[in-house]
């Protein structure tokens, strides 16, 4: 067997940010060298105080932890976090003791140019909040972007839609400056997008329980002992198939942890997109690094929307068409960006990891 | 039968736009009431000779021409004209005569005013180029939007890669500023883009000449007269088929006109798309107008980005996504963009319409 690939998870817990991290640690593929906290779901400092906090529940506070930037990259972008989905703690209002731990002097920047030096080409950084420590990092060091192994980042909208307006997809709307420049770095970057992630659905309990009960109840008493039956088992199958079920029926320190705080972001999911399960935005990110066959991939130049109506808006060009005169896009150094993903696959990989 | 519709063609002619300026003038459906110019393919000095000389080829100077403006509404934006499709003349390096009519007294956006206020609802504006007289004439008299009955545009790339750079097509790319003005204005607005009109190819001479040529030289020697004959059958079924050979058989004064100038359209198509015939961008947008069942539509806001690297893009959003704050689509009024488009339908009217 290889050598598990040595990750630095860039991060800013944030309730599939606690699932990515401990479907990291469950990972033999890799081995998670340090975190690095970034505003996002949260701001920053409450982002330390989470990654701390979840490393400690996990029993690995050897791992280090480097705060990151509390600003974006040009110190001019004013930051939204996002307590409408993770909960005003980033961890679904649970209400979880101070970690004992602290982070590290370095700052998050500072610790990955030294880990890259460390161990140039061998280290992964899975970006999973705005870019600004990544691009902090180029600017310190620009020769970080030869050292580093490959950057792994959860950002875009592809194709689709954003999710914080029809522009712009949260990750990217956070720091898009920072976010051109990682993507023009020419750094080995893939880009994991919403248009993938919203492929990749946790489905609910609560919507296998409703639907077994409101069956039960409008059929159950005009129906034969035998349709009944059938009904019972139907809806059981469904019930048992379900994957948060298999979580809650888990033992596991990090299914019994995430089952309390996941109930907070089912219901965002069914208040705001009316779905019945989770998007697994940042455990499928991370899992583009423990098993890069989950997903296909197409390789383009990226530029990110600085300003105006359409600010954090990226657009992928992958050179099939030819233009006039040379665009922005031109000379510019590409990046792999994925395209589709097995999203079951996906799903029972983090659903057994977390078991 | 229905009272033909008023319609002002808004144009900057341009190949294309001369074969949609004919095809409106053989289309019982319509009446041309006026041509109004505008800078794009060509700056609007050329774009007001080809359209006063086009009109005499028809004759049919009795049709007022009224110029547009020289520049972006902002004043600010470098005119790129397109001599490389359309020729140094717009019209395909044909060397024709200065027309002996002239303009009106009344600038475009005037015209434009005059006209809506004269036959209030009835006017339909069908715009070919960069929107600055329509949005000029809605700063000119702000009840322009109420008393023009549609504006049918042909611009933006809804949901494609542009074709000045990966973010904007030509017309919006000309003028941003007109163009978000003109979405955003509350009049009826139907944008036809270039995602449908990419779809509607009139195929080349050219190519099936070569075809028969080769697969005659190829085989001819080869093959028992039996299949020789097949072959020649074979290629001579899709020479009879082939759209532009069905013109040029024709007497028509627009067939045989056009058959002159659509070599160096051909031509740029080959060179610049790699495709064997021609888009049919301004005649489709056209017959929506006479014909709206040609293409399927929907409905939603679009705005337009005026700054930075996607300066240009048009982003169309259907109301479908819910974000957590306003964004700069909310509350704006919706327009229709077409989706679908019948495109042999459309290459067959506008071929019949024009031998």
């Amino acid at each position: 067997m290889a050598e598990p690939k040595k990750i630095i998870i860039d991060t800013d817990p944030g309730i599939d940010d606690a699932m990515a991290i401990f479907v990291a640690l469950r990972s033999p593929e890799i081995t998670v060298i340090g975190l690095t906290t970034i505003f996002g779901n949260v701001y920053t400092t409450l982002a330390t105080r989470n990654a701390l906090h979840l490393l400690e529940v996990a029993g690995r506070s050897d791992i280090p932890v480097a705060e990151g930037s509390h600003v974006s990259y040009m110190k001019s972008t004013k930051l939204q976090v996002r307590d409408f989905a993770h909960g005003m703690n980033g961890l679904g209002n649970q209400n979880f003791p101070q970690p004992k731990s602290k982070p590290i002097e370095k700052s998050a920047s500072e610790y990955l140019v030294e880990q890259a030096n460390l161990y140039p080409g061998e280290v992964t950084v899975v970006a999973l909040g705005p870019l600004t420590n990544i691009a902090l990092a180029i600017q310190l060091d620009p020769t970080f972007t030869k050292k580093i192994g490959q950057i792994v980042l959860l950002g875009g909208a592809f194709a689709i839609d954003g999710n914080v307006n029809p522009a712009a997809e949260t990750n990217i709307f956070g720091d898009p400056e920072a976010a051109d420049i990682v993507f023009t770095s020419g750094a080995d970057v893939l880009a994991i997008g919403m248009n993938v992630t919203r492929q990749v659905i946790m489905k609910s309990k609560f919507f296998f329980f409703i639907l077994c009960s409101s069956t039960l109840v409008i059929f159950g008493q005009f129906v034969t002992h035998h349709i009944h039956d059938s009904i019972y088992a139907y809806t059981y199958n469904m019930f048992v198939d379900n994957d948060l079920t298999n979580l809650a029926k888990s033992d596991g320190i990090f299914a019994k942890y995430l089952c309390k705080i996941l109930d907070h972001y089912f219901s965002y999911h069914r208040d705001a997109y009316n779905i019945k399960g989770i998007y697994l935005h940042d455990p499928t990110a991370l899992l583009a690094t423990v098993n890069s066959s989950l997903m296909t991939y197409t390789e383009g130049v990226v530029r990110v929307q600085t300003t105006g109506i359409t600010r954090g808006l990226t657009l992928f060009f992958n050179k099939r068409n030819r233009f006039n005169e040379a665009t922005e896009w031109s000379n510019k150094r590409t990046v792999k960006v994925a395209v589709t993903v097995d999203a079951p696959a996906v799903v029972k990989l983090v659903t057994e990891r977390l078991m």
